[in-house]
C-alpha cells in the first residue's frame, strides 16, 4: 500500500463542497420544474460511447478536445462531449418508441480537454431541451417562450434575440455573395467583439465597399420587431417563407404575452450564430443586468438531427436550445440572485448521549411534519450546549432544539436572536413551521 | 461526412427512454429529500480523476474493470468506480472548510468495465451517504435509522440485518483463530451462497472441527437482538466494547422506534461484508418481500477514511452505505411499488395553427395555477381533434383541453370516459386542481 498519494483533481474538474453543491442543484431543480411544467419529458444517455458516433460531424477542432480511448475490450471509445450529439444517435435509435412532436430535456455532464482559461471546465453541466419532428413557427415559439419562462422563474430578466438564419442567406443571395457566406458569417460573428470599423474593414475586404456597406445595413437593422422585419424582408428581396415565420412568431407573442412585457424577444439580425448547424430561426440570450457576460442560452432551429444514424429518407427537424450553466451560476452569484434553497435550519442538541433514540424519535415528528432536522451525536463534553450553539451555526442552522428532561418539554433557541424560548413540543412545530 | 454510421450503445451502457428516466429521477428525488430531511448535504467530485488516486488503495480486481487512459496532456487518469474513493480524496483535500461531523450524500454515475452478466452495467448510478468524524454509536444509529427511512418513504419494508465486525475478530482471538481470518471471512460470506454443509466442510478444513462448530454457533446464533447478542458476546469471551456498542443500538433503536416496530433491525452475526474495510458495525438490507435479490443497501463503519491522501496523524472514522439502485429499481418494479411521478397529464389542443399565442397565454395561466400543460403546435390537418387525442394519450395524458372561439369558452376532454365538458376557464383551472 502506498504511503501518501496527494489529493488533487485533474486542471479544469472541481469538487463541489456543500453550499455549491446546494445551489447548483437548486439552479438545475428550478429549470428542471419549468421543463416538466411545458411536458417537456427527461433522458438521460451514456456518458462513454463509440468515438465513432460521437467524431461523426465534427472537424479537427472536436477531435483534438475529446477525451478519447481504447477501453479494455480495445474499443475506440469516447466522453460525451455535448448532449446534442449523443440525441442525434438516441433518436436515430429509439425512433420507433418515441412520440413525435418529442419535447425533451436532458440534464447531464459532458467532457473536453479545452484550454481551462476564461472559466472554461473540462468537466460541465449541460442542460437541453429540444422538440423534434415538428417544423412549424408554433415550436420555434414554444422553444423561445420556454427560454423565456426558465429566466423569469429563476427571477432573473432577460433578452432574447432572434433572427433567421435562412432570411440572412436569402440576403446574401439577393446580394450575389452566397459562394461566400461562411466567410461572411464568421466575420459578422465577430462584430460584438472587434466592433464595427474593424468589421467593415473586413467586410470591404471581403465582399467589396458596396456588399460591406449592405451587410452592415442589414445586420445593424433597429427598432421594434415589425420595423426590423420589414427592413431586412426588402433587403433580403421582398416576402418570403422564412419572413413570415418570423412574423408568425411576433403574432405568437403579442397572443402569449401580457401587455406589460409586450416585447420579449427583439428581432436582431446580427445573431447568426456562426458556423452552427442551424438552418432556421437562431436566437441567443442576455441577462439584462449583466449583458456583457454573453448569451446565456443560444440555439435554434436545425434540419434532419438524426441523418447521420439513419437509414430512413425523412429526415427530423427540430428546434432547441443549450443553457450555459456554469456561465449562469457566475452570474447569478455576483447580481446575488442565486436560486433559495431549502436548506435544513433546525439542529436537535444531545444533551445526554444516552438519549439518543429519544432525540431520533422527536427529529422523526418533526420530519413528518415537513421539518428537515438534523440530530447532533456528541454531547460534546462540558460546556456542551455553547460548543453545538457554535456547530449548529457553522453548519448553516438557525434553530436548536434542547430536549428538556420529560419527554414533551423543550427549550427552542433561536441563534441570530441568542434567544432561549421553553416550549412544548406541540408547540414547537407550530413555531418552526412559521419559522421556516 | 461519413453516410451512415450505426445508431449503437456500448455493451453494459444504457439510454434512458422517458418513461424510465421519470421513474429513475422520482427514485432519486425521493431518497434525496429523505436524506436532506435528516440534514445530510450532497456534494460532487469529479468523474475523472488521476488513476493513482482512484486505484490507490485497490487490489487488482479494481484495476482490471477500471476505465483507465492516458488525457491529451498525457496524464494516467480513470473514471470513478465507486464513490467511496473519491470521497476520501475529497475529505483529505478540504478537511479545513468542513466541518465535522459531516454527514454527506452522493448521488452520481460510476463506471466499471465488468462482465454485463447477471444484470451488472458498466455505467450506474450509486447513492451513498455517510456521517464522518464521530465515532460514536449515536452515528452507527442514525445510519441506519436513515436506510430504514429512505425505505419507509419508498413504501418498501426491509430487513436490516446488523452486526459489527470487531465483535466476530474479537471471537476469532478468543478461540485462538485469528492469523486464519481472512480464509474464514471469505469462507463464512459465502454462507448464503453454498449453504451451511458445505461451509461446515470448508471451515472444518481450515480450522478442525471444533472450531468449524463453535464458528457456527457463532454465526448461526438466533433470536431477538437481545438473545442474540448475549449469546454471541458469552461465546467471544464475555462482555466488551465491541457488545457495549451493539447494545446501545438496540437502547436507541426502542427510543426512537414506535411500539409498532420495536425490532426494526436484526442482529446476524453472519454479516460480515466479506473482505471490505470495514472495521465496526456493519449491515445489509433485504426487501421483506423480496429478500432472495440479495441486499439493496450495504455499509458499516471503516477507520481512518482519508488516511492515504493525509499526511495529518489524527484519523477520521466515519460510518456510511450505499444503495444499489439499479437492483433496487428493478425490485420496485417488480413489486408494483415505483414511486409515483409527477407527470404533465394536460395538453392543450391545437384548433386553428395561427392561435398558438393564445393557448400558449392559457398554458401559463395553468402553470401557474400549478397544472403542468404540454401545447400542441399542429392542428394535425382535418379530422385533427382524434388525431390530437391519440397523440395524448400517447404521451400519457389523462386530459386534452380544447380552446373555444371566444377566449373564456373551453372544453374539457377527458381522455379514459371519453367525455366532452363544456366550461370556463376558471372552471376548468379548479376541475383540474381536482383531478391532478
Amino acid at each position: 500500500m502506498a504511503a501518501y498519494i496527494e489529493p488533487k483533481v485533474l486542471k479544469g474538474f472541481r469538487d463541489f463542497l456543500p453550499d455549491a453543491e446546494i445551489t447548483r442543484r437548486s439552479l438545475i431543480e428550478n429549470i428542471e420544474n419549468t421543463c416538466r411544467s411545458f411536458g417537456f419529458v427527461p433522458i438521460d444517455t451514456p456518458a462513454m460511447e463509440y468515438a465513432e458516433i460521437l467524431l461523426g460531424k465534427s472537424g479537427g477542432e472536436t477531435e483534438k478536445q475529446i477525451f478519447r480511448f481504447k477501453d479494455n475490450g480495445e474499443r475506440d471509445v469516447a466522453l460525451r462531449f455535448d448532449l446534442t450529439v449523443p440525441f442525434a444517435r438516441f433518436v436515430a435509435l429509439h425512433r420507433a418508441d418515441i412520440v413525435f412532436p418529442f419535447k425533451r430535456y436532458h440534464i447531464g455532464k459532458a467532457w473536453r480537454g479545452e484550454n481551462t482559461q476564461r472559466g472554461r471546465y473540462r468537466e460541465f453541466i449541460q442542460c437541453d431541451f429540444d422538440i423534434i419532428g415538428s417544423d412549424t413557427p408554433a415550436s420555434d415559439f414554444e422553444i423561445i417562450l420556454l427560454i423565456r419562462t426558465v429566466f423569469k422563474n429563476l427571477g432573473v430578466d432577460v433578452n432574447i434575440n432572434v433572427n433567421h438564419r435562412g432570411l440572412f442567406n436569402r440576403f446574401l443571395e439577393h446580394i450575389k455573395q452566397s459562394e461566400k457566406s461562411v466567410e461572411i458569417l464568421r466575420t459578422v460573428d465577430k462584430l460584438s467583439k472587434v466592433g464595427e470599423d474593424k468589421t467593415r474593414e473586413s467586410l470591404t475586404e471581403l465582399t467589396g465597399e458596396t456588399n460591406a456597406r449592405k451587410i452592415l445595413e442589414f445586420i445593424g437593422a433597429k427598432g421594434s420587431f415589425t420595423e426590423v422585419l420589414e427592413r431586412i424582408t426588402e433587403l433580403s428581396g421582398g416576402d418570403c417563407a422564412q419572413a413570415q415565420r418570423l412574423a408568425s412568431l411576433r403574432e405568437y407573442m403579442r397572443g402569449a404575452c401580457e401587455d406589460s412585457d409586450s416585447e420579449p424577444f427583439v428581432l436582431n439580425p446580427s445573431i447568426t450564430r456562426g458556423l452552427d448547424y442551424y438552418t432556421g430561426v437562431v436566437f441567443e440570450t442576455f441577462l439584462k443586468e449583466m449583458p456583457d457576460i454573453g448569451s446565456v442560452c443560444s440555439g435554434g432551429r436545425y434540419d434532419n438531427l438524426a441523418g447521420l444514424y439513419s437509414k430512413e429518407k425523412d429526415s427530423i427537424s427540430g428546434v432547441g436550445t443549450s443553457v450555459g450553466l456554469d456561465r449562469l451560476l457566475a452570474a447569478l452569484e455576483s447580481l446575488n440572485k442565486m436560486p433559495s434553497v431549502n436548506r435544513c435550519k433546525t439542529a436537535i442538541a444531545c444533551v445526554e448521549g444516552e438519549k439518543s433514540g429519544q432525540y431520533h424519535a422527536l427529529a422523526l415528528k418533526l420530519r413528518k411534519e415537513g421539518i428537515p432536522c438534523e440530530v447532533f451525536t456528541d454531547p460534546c463534553g462540558e460546556k456542551n450546549l455553547v460548543k453545538q450553539f457554535v456547530l449548529a451555526e457553522k453548519k448553516g442552522c438557525s434553530y436548536v432544539i434542547i430536549p428538556g428532561d420529560d419527554s414533551s418539554a423543550v427549550t427552542l433557541r433561536d441563534l441570530a436572536a441568542r434567544q432561549n424560548i421553553d416550549t412544548n413540543i406541540s408547540d414547537l412545530i407550530e413555531k418552526l413551521k412559521e419559522k421556516i
